[in-house]
């Protein structure tokens, strides 16, 4: 991910517009609410089983049915496409909510 | 767990002596370290599995390869008998760390 460069808030904003992440100065954040902790478990392997075939790993805080993803490429210090591409993956697959 | 009364320093960390886990103020803490993200996630599921099955779920923040459980017993308003319990369950399943 080291040769991606940093994104302008502007192209951040214009891509977050169709996502459920919300921007900010140095990361991409979403928190998903499941029905209970298994739910949430669900979505969290999802989100990994994305990661690991992005190679991009965001980190993941679990408050039982509460998950709170971060997304950033640490190697450029800051918000890239790297994070943009794995975000909407990320919205595709849990749709509904 | 509203009926558990929350436990005396003393007792705590006696039973933290055969434990991989440490004490703060108000929850039982334990880091695990993988050897990447696939490890740390088969970590959390067994976790997972572990705190579904007591109906009582820490805290689980996870960093790639690195995992970081906190244990409450957040209806007594400190650490009770059943943190200390799933604590001693997480560790015997994941003991060669």
């Amino acid at each position: 991910m080291a040769e991606l460069p940093v994104l302008d808030d502007e192209v951040i904003d214009r891509a977050l517009r169709a996502l459920a992440w919300s921007h900010t100065a140095d990361h991409l954040e979403r928190t998903y609410e499941g029905k209970g902790f298994v739910a949430a478990m669900a979505f969290v392997n999802l989100v990994a089983w994305l990661a690991e075939r992005a190679n991009h790993h965001p980190d993941i805080d679990i408050r039982w049915n509460r998950v709170t993803l971060r997304l950033s490429t640490h190697s450029a210090g800051g918000i890239t496409q790297a994070d943009l591409d794995l975000a909407r993956q990320i919205d595709e697959v849990t749709a509904s909510n």
